[in-house]
């Protein structure tokens, strides 16, 4: 095994994006993963920036991110970027409705045909710190 | 490129686990990534589940977590399982310190030597979901 680096395998990818829903769809070898999924009532998506998989992309260490109003430059670890050493998206999102291979969510930031690398329950007692700190041009503009 | 598959690179390792408290080495190449850090109180480590990088433990789609008393056959996307087709470990930790290319962080539940492949900030507006609905099971036990 290469010690430098792992293998991902696209799970599902984003079929389609319609304001704030999106319908993901969960590739047929994998479906039975889902079961039970509809306990939960939010889920984290962990996709992949597939428009971003390229060197030069991979190659970024440090952005400003222009989104936000008076943002300095910072390090891209300090960042949501989708430039970034590996390409993975991660977004919290309200599970609507699962139809057989389609979960159907909102609130996810990815784009049509984003391959989706992984779900998972979102757990508020060690996801959710509502009191975190975070720099004065990350209160408003987008929330990523 | 292979259309379902991406390739994970390893930015740093899990050096030592005591207690509450990990240092995460950040190797030397990536080291600028984590310019201005500090001005996040918490951060969302993503990592890779090492041991679990086998063909028999990426095979597994239900799971029944034994640390949830009570808990039923799930899914492993309806799970914070280890085994699982993709190996990544998420979580959200409390950065302590940073010292050159090591952080200090509180309440990784990664391994010691577990690759670590993305840091991003943690966001309140986007990422904490107080309310988010769970299954009596994991109201209790471990967090995740």
């Amino acid at each position: 095994m290469d010690m430098n680096k792992g293998e991902v395998l696209f799970i599902g990818n984003v079929e389609s994006v319609k304001d704030n829903l999106s319908k993901i769809k969960i590739y047929e070898e994998y479906i039975e993963g889902l079961y039970r999924l509809s306990i939960f009532s939010h889920i984290i998506i962990l996709y992949w920036f597939h428009n971003r998989d390229n060197e030069k992309d991979r190659s970024v260490l440090r952005v400003i991110p222009k989104m936000h109003k008076g943002a300095p430059e910072i390090g891209v670890f300090t960042s949501r970027s989708p430039s970034r050493p590996n390409p993975i998206g991660l977004c919290v999102t309200e599970l609507s409705l699962i139809e057989g291979c389609v979960l159907n969510v909102k609130g996810l930031d990815a784009e049509e045909g984003s391959p989706i690398i992984d779900i998972k329950p979102y757990l508020p007692r060690s996801d959710s710190v509502s009191i975190a700190r975070v720099p004065n041009y990350m209160q408003t503009g987008l929330s990523t």
